[in-house]
């Protein structure tokens, strides 16, 4: 840039009464990483919930969770749980979210509450963070410990959308046990 | 709409020249199932040159599917390939990608070169798909056979972006065995 | 695409159960037009609230309008009406807005109420789309038509951005008196 | 946050060997801050090549600039400029931008060359900036000064769009004259 060019900026800055006013509808790199820790945070505190309340007072977490955190209000979220199995993989309902985070849901029978598990710690290392557009992408490890204090690692990918208003939630989660090796 | 406003319609087309021109930059639903066949032809035609031209012949047309079919210019791929293990499991470099597919790079020693396989079909499967602005993501199960005629299925999350041309180019992509049940 | 890779794709087809369930987040040419003569028919609407019930029906009306077609719940909304002068050229508040359509705000004293002139008919003509993800940005020509019957053209360029409830607003609208030449 | 949250983040920062790689397609405020001064740079430059060197070389950094700082390449730019008249006012094509800004084209016969008119300064000062995904839109008034120290202030808005490279282009461009009330 010429100096030319810089005096005029600044001239403009000068003469300038208000400065503009910004929308910001991208997706920033904290505001990924704050949403990983809110989610590290719930598995936690519904964990925690099911050990003082039991099931009813983890399903009411759940739920509040699910809502605020996903964003299932779009039409449906492409949801890959750890540990579903086929041809209950996918879970792209709010029902088969919560299914699998709390159990109890005769329509999904093999989901014992994965949030139920006593998790007491949970922490997201990404590999990568692709920001695009009103959405980000992230991929790495999350790393959740048990009471029994073992550290079990999956492979995580999440996609999140800025929504309305400006809060991010999910709109893809795929998670997956690392390859052991063959 | 009001009959009037219907009525103004029909006058404005008719007394249009010429229609709007459209600059279409967000990713249809048909360029992503297109895509992704591309995707698995690839997979296979790289097979089928291994078996016919060895790992010479794969290498150089997995660089050429790299290339056209990935993001890796925009710094970095989001990629966790089915079958790599920690401490590489993800692959944002093209290197890291090229090994995974057609092995032989000593920097990634327990990459035996997944496209080398003998596949000899593939086919993906959406659960979901997701179309936010310049990239879509899309969720679901991928069936590929062997030539033995054994399908090994995975789950997959891709994520593709426009490029300047007009392409879909992988921008990220998660691929995991099925969970098999505890 | 090969007669393989077709063939594939129809046993794909008749295999799933399922189609993809597909949340479309990207703005089509389709919703454009609509919201284009939505915005024509509030135009034409306020002007007749305004002849059957004063500036008190056509306030509450175009109040309405602005909350439910622009996007000032975001933060701000980048409008420069056609006839708005320096310093008050630009209407980047909700307050702005309605001072411009209906007027009777002290706050902006050379309004005198756009949408309150007895408009009879109003369409737009585009040049141009473009769609670039959540967003979709037109320009062209607007005609509208005064009590008298003559018409007004106005050069319009309009940004709009899709809601969470999958309806679009306005997040940017420049409209201006076409240059008469020197 | 919880102190534990923040405590677990801190140690996955510790345990972390490299930071996550972040793919950047969303645009800034200070990469379109950039862009602006580059277009005013530009309208100067092209003027001063016209003192200079005659319309040729003012025609040939004006194809370089168009080339470079505009996306005609994506089939069209939603270019509505000053001072053209109906039925041409709308440049969606290269050759109408160049015809605007350096005149010599016998299909847009009104056009004298914007860009000749010895303009020696150019500053944008926005009123708003949003920021939506790969694009960002600004509105707000450009000045621009003449050889005789007399300053235009036009109105403008403009749509920038992230290429492959990383580079913001226009992809919009509506220009309008301040309306000088009735």
């Amino acid at each position: 840039m010429s100096a030319l060019a810089l005096g005029l900026l600044s001239a403009a800055q000068a003469q300038t009464a208000a400065p503009a006013v910004v929308v910001q509808r991208a997706v920033t790199e904290a505001e990924v990483v704050a949403a990983q820790q809110a989610w590290c945070q719930a598995l936690v505190d519904i964990s925690t919930a099911h050990a003082q309340g039991g099931q009813a007072a983890a399903k009411a977490l759940a739920e509040k969770v699910i809502d605020s955190a996903y964003g299932y209000q779009y039409g449906a979220v492409l949801f890959k749980p750890t540990l579903t199995v086929n041809p209950q993989t996918f879970r792209t309902t709010r029902a088969g979210a919560l299914a699998y985070f709390v159990g109890g849901d005769a329509a999904f029978p093999k989901d014992t509450g994965f949030a139920l598990k006593g998790w007491t710690q949970c922490r997201a290392v990404n590999a990568g963070v692709l920001i695009a557009g009103q959405t980000a992408t992230t991929m790495g490890k999350v790393h959740i410990t048990g009471k029994d204090g073992k550290v079990t690692t999956v492979d995580k990918t999440w996609q999140f959308m800025k929504d309305d208003a400006g809060r991010l939630r999910i709109v893809l989660h795929h998670s997956s046990l690392e390859f052991a090796g063959s």
